[in-house]
């Protein structure tokens, strides 16, 4: 086999991933969608992710606009380097919205089809709710690796450049991927909790309307969120995570250009480079193969179909990295003096494999009902919200603990193997089985929006107790997903970390020197900042929401009673814009700050790169972990607990200091904390982009 | 003048400290008592202040020996340099536990005076209140200087060393500082708010038992727990901040010795060592002026009075610091091939100065009632406690924002204009005025104690509202002196970062590499499991505190009806046990993880340090000024406001919302933020002390 062919076949795994999405897509919408009511809310449900969509594509077009011609302009020295890192941008752009169209579509039809599927079994529920997760999984993995592997056959076969260049000028793609991530997370984020908190706290501000009830105008937007936020914005952030490893790895590669020891490999001094694009591909076909074994009988645990499907495929991958690497690469090779063999390299990718199983199990330990932590905090909230609040940020203080020792050892472990190439492609290596793992988050949303749609089309109890079994597993997955998302977003993070390094050509980041220092302290900031601003937008947004619920049910005569209908066009739109409005300052200090710093001094940028990675890693460990465990003790209050020999269930003081906590943990896990993913993944992206400028 | 005399100077400012104190101390213990009432309810709080320090001190002795043999044995090679060390570590020990001992005792005294005095004149109860806080402050800054220049002179007379290995044995003392502020800062932050919530909780949980009410037998060890942890823990905070400063510039200047500029210095090559002594003795002679600058008339604002005694101790330092440096240090002097001027020096101090006070008057922004912040979380109360808590939270994670800025500045700004030795003098100015500003600081808790005082021993409502105003006044000064705190901690870790660089010759903190990027990683969490246990313990304490109430209420016949005594002691007993049981685990962590990591490979202690320092630094402004905002909107609630044009005010349900606000930010302003200011210095000066041994 050849390069050319090899190169070849690695953009045919993604069409084969679309391909097979495809199929289950139109399995999916060949599902009866049930009663005429289900169908109706389905259809809400959908128009309103639909009309988010369109609304943040059109701000989309043109910030992809200005920000291509940007880069064309800033790179127009550079021969004709200018407009292709430009396409790359737009492509890498394209890519991932489409992604996340294809993904929320979907789920928009899988969720009243798994209610309707929950009338009949467990299982072909299960079977329903994960297609429409494997969907956007097969999504995003196809589209990623079909893009930037076209991009690579494209540049390399059209120019007379040295593979340096050309890889430098693929990094736009990451750019473009990381754009979407930033409106689709931090975005998707503000709209879907701004509805969320909206829809709750409407009825606190006004009397007698009624919270969690078909009646409130902002139900509608509160589902749509789900699939705003969860589905299409955990999309993103995996999207981004996983072009941006692949890339960072083959920048990395590019040291070992002209090593001797790579003109007899498999693909010459390819080799190296085009190793993660092979992983990546043969993760698709593995990703695929899980997902068959994914079944659950009735009466079963729908956790144990997925643990199979996720760890089964983890460990096939395990098995097969071994062959590819040793296939691909030469048995050792020497590079600054020091020695990398391949098996060192296929260590450095079971690091990976390992670090990423390792944080979701102990995200799912401090996030999962009965468990220790959350038991805690559920115990706690007797003696009042305060305490539920204390214990809940106490829980999630102590949760970044085990993941950081494990990102730490991860790091050295891969280095030692396999130098800072190694690190990078630990990252390739947890992300290598995005497919299934994106399905199994995905899973999630589509369950909850389930068991929503079940409650407000009225079905029998027992459709609800089924939808209530994947919803519970759904919350544990999506505790897993976002550990790996937040792990994954750390090591892609450094890998671009180190290229940005080996690309603007700075030889170390001495933290002892006080420029670096202070870039290390501003880059420690930024996360808090930013969080800051989530919150705030959501507040806002939220208070919007709030007032228009009022005013609905102040002007429509007989909302109330059930005889008329809320208008929940209006929240859906009153959502939309505001997601829309509030990203743009963060968004803003993601990209100028990064910029600003690196052309005072591209060390100090050094230096602002590793300290919003560090800090952000903890800061969003510590949001997206106190928020799931004080959302799960509520889950346990309102399941009855037994505390000091009392009884504590839903209506009790307790369970309304549960779900202050709950409230409070909502933005904090589900818009401020996986922000902070895009935040630093963004910088360092951006960073990498401008390097060659700053070099 | 020649270099003993000077030398010798230097203590006696420190002497004419304590003098000036103990005549402070007299004419307090001179003034009226007043009532009966009054005067056994604060013989209840001076006795359970006393009992604290008793276990206290009693834990601390056995402490004390162990560290000591442990240092004596870990040096037994290094000639006769062991036992010096030890000595060193058991002066700073005693010298730190004894300002906490003389200024608590006075603290307890001056509070009912206080109360006392405000029977007749603002002025006078405030003449009272400040004088308290004075010894506490003058007691600090005395015995910092007087042990620290003691031990020079001692050391340096009596050995044949050379002056860098005087100064290596003289870290000691800063290590016995800071095994002291562990002890007095994070045990008295557990002791203080597991009085405080238990108190605010009993009620709570057990119906019918008043909270805040002199029957709760919660409320003295409530008061008592001001002393303990805002008198005592702030001044061992401040203390260990003032000796790491000056002990860090004095190890750096070591790296002028031998220059030949310096032979014809004012004190030759020793200048640079004794300048630190110097600026600190003057500063002690400029906090003793500008206290008489403290002064009210009837009807005045107080903070009016502290201001001028603050900023114009400040400014008067910023003249004769100028004085000192140009006649102490040679115009201008060459090392490692760059050029430090006389000048530069001096601007790095005014740097440090400046800083200082930017830092605090932000605080004070972020956490004042009627700016903007805090107007915000008080309106977002009206919608319930999850608004008010979001909007806390997103106040605290913006206020850190600025500090960080201004930090960063001030690190670049004193390196560009005297390199390391200018960071570490930087924070010698910005805590050259820490005897007036903790006389400011504790100022607000006397105050405090005043009006609880005042408010059991049911005198007339002019005398509350006058030691109200005296306490609003200190919620405003414990603001500022928080930020003040954090910024001299940070400051001063960076000083001891850089000494222990040169002490353990460690060339580079290069956080590329990837075992510095793993300590930077474990280090940046630290802040967080720290801050965890730190609130757990004030949890668990609280729900001993709880039961404690529940049961006197239960088996005391009369207390609820007010003609029994409730059993006060056995409460401050609860939290005396409590605070001391749970500062081990914290306070093993802060010194365990440095000396293991530091045995591994002293880089990646590099890595930790600067992690620990910039984690640690934004961990602890965001729970201060998230804590000290939620308390002022509570205030401003109770003082009443204005929302969508209704009158909110105490009893409300925004009113609620905002206690549950005050209770969650209680431990976070109190113990587990303030405690990361311990954290930080406690591992740096643990990495300066076993600098030699890894070196």
């Amino acid at each position: 086999m050849n390069i050319a062919t090899l190169t070849i076949l690695v953009p045919i795994t993604g069409v084969i991933a679309l391909l097979y999405a495809w199929t289950k897509a139109r399995w999916i919408n060949k599902q009866e969608v049930g009663t005429d009511l289900m169908a109706e809310i389905s259809t809400a449900i959908a128009e309103g992710a639909r009309a988010f969509l369109r609304q943040e594509y059109r701000v989309l077009i043109i910030f992809v606009i200005v920000v291509a011609a940007l880069l064309a302009f800033a790179n127009a020295g550079q021969a004709n380097s200018s407009w292709m890192i430009a396409i790359s941008f737009v492509v890498g752009a394209f890519c991932s919205a489409l992604a996340g169209f294809i993904g929320m579509n979907v789920a928009t039809k899988a969720n009243v089809r798994t209610t309707n599927a929950a009338r009949t079994s467990l299982g072909s529920a299960l079977n329903v709710a994960f297609s429409g997760g494997l969907v956007m999984g097969l999504s995003v993995v196809g589209l990623g690796i079909l893009g930037l592997g076209s991009l690579f056959i494209a540049y390399d076969s059209m120019t007379a450049w040295d593979i340096s260049k050309v890889i430098s000028v693929i990094s736009g793609f990451s750019l473009g991927a990381s754009s979407i991530a930033l409106f689709a997370r931090v975005g998707g984020g503000i709209y879907t909790k701004a509805a969320d908190v909206g829809a709750d706290l409407a009825g606190k501000v006004y009397e007698g309307i009624p919270e969690d009830d078909p009646r409130n105008p902002a139900t509608i937007a509160d589902n749509v969120g789900d699939n705003v936020g969860d589905v299409a914005g955990m999309g993103a952030d995996l999207f981004e995570s996983y072009v941006g490893s692949i890339i960072g790895t083959m920048v990395l590669g590019t040291a070992f250009l002209q090593l001797s020891e790579f003109q007899t490999a498999a693909f010459g001094e390819l080799s190296p480079i085009v190793l993660p694009l092979v992983l990546a591909g043969a993760g698709i076909l593995v990703s695929i193969l899980g997902s068959f074994f994914v079944k659950v009988k009735e009466g079963g645990n729908p956790q144990h179909g997925l643990n199979v499907g996720e760890f089964g495929a983890a460990g096939f991958m395990a098995v097969l990295a071994y062959f590819i690497i040793t296939w691909m690469l030469p048995e050792s090779w020497v590079v600054g003096g020091s020695t990398i063999t391949a098996m060192g390299v296929y260590y450095a990718v079971l690091i990976g494999l390992a670090a990423g199983t390792i944080i979701g199990l102990v995200t799912e330990y401090y996030t999962a009902t009965g468990k220790g932590p959350v038991t805690g905090i559920a115990n706690q909230s007797v003696t009042g919200a305060a305490t539920n609040i204390i214990a809940g940020l106490g829980v999630g203080m102590y949760s970044t603990g085990i993941p950081t020792i494990v990102l730490a050892l991860s790091i050295i472990g891969a280095f030692t193997f396999a130098g800072m190439y190694g690190i990078a492609i630990a990252a390739v290596g947890m992300l290598s089985v995005t497919g299934i793992q994106l399905a199994v988050d995905a899973y999630g949303p589509i369950s909850d929006n389930a068991g929503g749609i079940a409650e407000m089309a009225k079905l029998p109890p027992e459709v609800r107790e089924r939808t209530d079994k994947l919803d519970a597993v759904g919350n544990t997955t999506a505790a897993i997903g976002k550990g790996f998302a937040i792990g994954s977003a750390a090591l892609t993070a450094l890998g671009l970390f180190a290229a940005f390094m080996q690309q603007a050509n700075v030889p170390n980041i001495d933290v002892a020197n006080p420029t670096i220092l202070a870039g290390l302290l501003i880059g420690a900031m930024l996360p808090y900042v930013f969080s800051a601003m989530a919150m705030g937008a959501v507040g806002r947004a939220a208070a919007e929401m709030i007032k228009e619920v009022g005013r609905q049910f102040a002007e429509i005569p007989g909302l109330r009673e059930g005889t008329a209908k809320a208008d929940h066009e209006r929240c859906v739109e009153i959502s939309t814009k505001a997601a829309i409005r509030e990203m743009v300052l963060p968004g803003l200090l993601a990209v100028v700050v990064p910029v600003a710093i690196g052309f005072i001094d591209k060390s100090m940028l050094g230096g602002l790169l590793a300290g919003v990675t560090v800090s952000g890693v903890l800061f969003a460990i510590f949001q997206s972990n106190a928020g799931g465990a004080w959302d799960n003790a509520k889950k346990m209050i309102e399941g009855g607990i037994m505390v000091d020999g009392k009884k504590i269930s839903k209506g009790s003081e307790a369970h309304k200091a549960s779900v202050v906590g709950d409230t409070v943990g909502d933005p904090l896990k589900d818009t401020s904390g996986p922000s902070l993913n895009i935040l630093i993944k963004l910088i360092a992206v951006v960073a990498l982009v401008i390097a060659p400028l700053i070099a």
